[in-house]
């Protein structure tokens, strides 16, 4: 019916994040959670804030946190955007930098909340297909005029670009911002922070989703020379002053603190996925190089379609995008080793039967 | 500079809340929060959910929350929507009702954050002059074909539109939406909640921040019909599908359960404001008829920027909105009797000085 629909919206095709599913036992491979839980100082920290003082507003600007992650990165706190999640850091950072009547470019397969921004600001979008073997064609890119997106590693296939290739973009479109998204980073690519002083059009997004273990908090940052910051923190505060609450601030901040823990828990999805990589190879997979703590692979026999719902019968949740070129791969999550154990073995079963 | 800022976003000016003064030791009277703690039993179910369960994304449409909610109001859950604060529910529902080139009314003195998301999202605005004794002027709000955006109790006034004007605005506008922002509506006013089922264009939104003590967790819900509610959702899940965090979602349901607590003290809060009236009255103050956690009063000889600043020197934070009809009032949230005894002494010391 749609009545009293504003007429930009009665067009929407809302973004569809992965099941969250509300059975109990599975092995959950789809949404790129990490295996492991937070580090416990994030429940310290959130646990002397509970109480009375939730009774008032949070800081708007988040300073605890801006401060804490200014000092882990070495950049300065007006570098340092936060929002509630990287999903709301990259809504802000679309209004911000694009408008109405603006075009940006991305490649096909990517990110695809991308698109569904655009929608909703009224951004015109432009696809730039991958080359065949999935990576970025980078001369697409360049001198185009248009803002860029680019996941990196980009997702769902993994991959890198490399930051030589990057800064190829950001110089060849010095007009335009090009906003990094890198959920994925810590998991062994390499950041592309340390650009942001010399490339004013650049803007790092990142999450404490992934490798910090807190998708439950939703907590997202980026980073960005001042000007383009202010940019974010002006629609930030047109839409809502306080979008972090208390328990987020200081449960993040103590996450960004404990960089031993960090460290090893990255270590820890990094060496799981180089086993299972192999493993699966063993197994007939072609599986995309991935810096991410997800795989993406393609069975030489099996439809992926069947793999999925097989897997899904055994119990296990992986993520299957049903689009021209991925509809033979599926979105592997990396999970603790005992689960990527058993998903190996019911792969192994469901590719010999 | 601005460089690469997109045009709109060139000419906002964002929304400044209420300072949140770092100081300590300071009565804080200018955001409205509550003087009270929220319930203990919202520190017992975020105690619960911390830990291993953080690092999962949360339920994508808080159905914990939902369902606590729909119990305790007497809705069905689908028309029920949720938010990180009301001011986030607010923006997704002016984007999700109104587009640019599209015209909405409000009241000229009224929340100042209505005029800045209409200009985040290129809405026109028209405001209505308030009458000479600061309600609404409800013949000026029939059968515009603009959508209505009231704050009902209104802020920083306080004052209440009574439930049958309200529903000749409905009734004389069915093309349009109106949004009533009942923020302040549990201690004492009279909510639009049950006219949704009766009129279709009716959205009413609420808030934890303050009548459950919930500032710093940051939730907010709407309800109306199942298209409406639709239609928001529709927004959110273009924007950011996990707008509320684990720790929200668990605390708010526990507050909404504990209804004693929270009827007690709302109870403390109303009685306070009765007492405290009177008394500034009897100093000589004129105090508009307050349904609302805050009082709007004027001096009858002293300015009141003077009186704010004298209560700042003297440790009491207050607000003063230095605009024209507004410019001789302090708005003062209530406390507790503590608090506010101290306030009543530091007026009559300022008033007499």
């Amino acid at each position: 019916m749609k009545e009293y629909w504003s007429s930009r919206i009665r067009q929407l095709t809302p973004y569809t994040p992965g099941e969250q599913p509300k059975v109990q036992n599975l092995i959950k491979l789809n949404t790129n959670e990490n295996p492991y839980p937070p580090s416990p100082k994030v429940t310290e920290a959130i646990t002397a804030e509970l109480g009375q003082s939730l009774r008032r507003y949070p800081d708007p600007e988040g300073s605890t946190l801006r401060a804490a992650l200014a000092r882990r990165y070495g950049v300065r706190e007006g570098q340092v955007f936060l929002g509630n999640g990287s999903d709301e850091v990259l809504a802000f950072a679309f209004q911000a930098f694009f408008g109405p009547g603006d075009t940006i470019l991305f490649p096909d397969i990517t990110y695809s909340f991308y698109p569904v921004y655009a929608a909703l600001f009224g951004i015109q979008c432009c696809t730039v297909p991958l080359n065949e073997d999935f990576t970025v064609p980078v001369e697409q890119l360049l001198g185009q005029h248009c803002g860029i997106v680019l996941a990196n590693p980009n997702a769902p296939t993994g991959i890198e670009l490399p930051q030589g290739e990057l800064v190829r973009i950001l110089e060849a479109n010095p007009d335009v911002v090009v906003i990094v998204d890198e959920a994925y980073v810590d998991f062994g690519g390499t950041s592309a922070l340390p650009l942001i002083d010399r490339y004013p059009n650049l803007l790092v997004v990142q999450t404490m989703s992934k490798s910090r273990s807190l998708a439950g908090l939703r907590v997202g940052f980026a980073f960005g020379n001042e000007n383009l910051i202010q940019a974010v923190n002006c629609v930030k505060n047109s839409m809502n002053s306080y979008t972090l609450d208390r328990l987020a601030i200081v449960g993040a901040a103590a996450a960004v603190e404990d960089e031993a823990y960090f460290a090893d828990r990255c270590a820890a999805v990094v060496n799981t996925r180089a086993w299972v990589t192999e493993r699966l190879e063993g197994l007939g997979f072609t599986v995309l190089p991935s810096k991410a703590n997800f795989l993406f692979a393609s069975h030489e026999a099996v439809p992926a379609r069947a793999l999925f719902a097989g897997l899904r019968e055994a119990g296990i949740l992986v993520r299957y995008f049903d689009a021209p070129r991925t509809d033979q791969f599926l979105r592997i999550t990396v999970g603790t080793d005992e689960e990527m154990a058993t998903l190996c073995r019911e792969l192994e079963r469901l590719v010999q039967s």
